[in-house]
């Protein structure tokens, strides 16, 4: 098994990855600079993978992180870059399937759960990656959109965030089961792979038992330019200076 | 009370006006770009105003076209607009509230809906504007979002589309009274008044009866340049050369 270790911003977090697995993308660098996290907030990670969300996040918070992942192999990669970097004080990998997360670690404790889950939904007759673990992290076979939403809200503290990243094909789905689960919706930002192009993912920011009807749209983000190199924001996050 | 004729765009359609009653606005010209109507389209526009929106789009469909508006003076300004264009044969003037509008006009027969509808929820405390007019324009005095959608629905034949602009602030209570009234949201596409702000508006179009989880998000729309200037695809839609 070819392992690498990638190191890219946010005070040189080191992530073990490994292609044949599960690498972390740009969704997950997008989803950790979305999310607002100061030095006092408590935070889990859900569908975790190899933690790089999280990992990317502790440097932000003094308190503990929780990485939730059900995956073994991805739960140990994540495992070994917490020694890595040297945060097995704070950085807590939690093996298990995220339903039982409330129960093991509490309920409304948290003031900001993270989440990149799977995509998209399992119908009999969508094709999956033959890999197990690329296809249990893109497609609801060990969990669902509606799982993921009704154990954050339990897992959160009133007026705590929920910071997701997903398609924005299921925003329909999504802000449904968001309201059905006390969150309302508070920003959602569309990340758009060119310009002319649709957008291909969102980013969004719910508050449990929040007020609706506050909706914010911030501006877009465009990853790409024509020709294929990074738009000078997404440079940013991806390489630029530490964030405060 | 001093009336003027604005000639915008989509071939000469001439548009009374009188900012004392109702002026449309560029809501009104983005959400007719935004509704796709062909020449077998059965249209109906609620929340006709001065029957902006209805006029504009009258020119791209052969069927009879209904506006239909509650207030008996945008109504009357409406019907003098539709005499100006020579469009009597072709545009009805309805000056009833909408919410007759299925008993009246009949149900499960209209290709198209539009609606450029009142934003605001009628709170006690808002602030809401001096002239009546724009008040019952503005606000949720006379109808409400799900009184609309309830409406359009009803007047939709299976598949039929609902075009409408909005606020996005309200974007959380409107995906949920479209999937309360049969819609399925197919596009999204946000108005931004500037680069680097937030969105102000939204453009919806909602399928009756339609799949779930389809959303498109299409390229974002951004009105002004910096120096306040209208960006080109603004000017196109403003005082481009004519649709096909």
């Amino acid at each position: 098994m070819s392992e690498r270790v990638d190191q890219l911003f946010n005070g040189g977090v080191k992530i073990i990855q490994s292609d044949a697995v599960f690498s972390f993308s740009l969704d997950a660098v997008l989803l950790a600079d979305f999310a607002h996290v100061t030095k006092k907030t408590r935070l889990v990670d859900l569908c975790a993978g190899n933690g790089a969300v999280g990992l990317f996040l502790s440097r932000h918070t003094q308190q503990r992180v929780d990485l939730v992942e059900i995956q073994e192999k991805l739960a140990d990669m994540a495992q070994r870059s917490v020694i890595l970097n040297e945060l097995t004080n704070q950085v807590v990998v939690d093996n298990f399937d995220l339903k039982e997360a409330p129960q093991r670690l509490g309920a409304d404790f948290a003031d900001v759960v993270t989440c990149n889950p799977p995509y998209f939904a399992d119908h009999p007759d969508s094709v999956k990656n033959p890999n197990p673990h690329y296809a249990i992290a893109r497609h609801e076979l060990m969990t669902t959109l509606n799982q993921v939403l009704n154990v954050s809200s339990r897992l959160l503290k009133t007026n705590g965030h929920l910071y997701m990243v997903h398609r924005p094909e299921r925003l329909d789905e999504i802000m449904a089961a968001l309201q059905a689960n006390r969150f309302a919706v508070k920003k959602l930002r569309f990340i758009y792979p060119k310009v002319g192009r649709e957008a291909n993912m969102v980013l969004i920011d719910a508050i449990k038992d929040g007020r609706p009807n506050g909706v914010r749209i911030l501006p877009p983000l465009t990853v790409y330019t024509d020709d294929n190199q990074y738009q000078p924001e997404v440079q940013q996050i991806l390489y630029g200076s530490e964030r405060s």
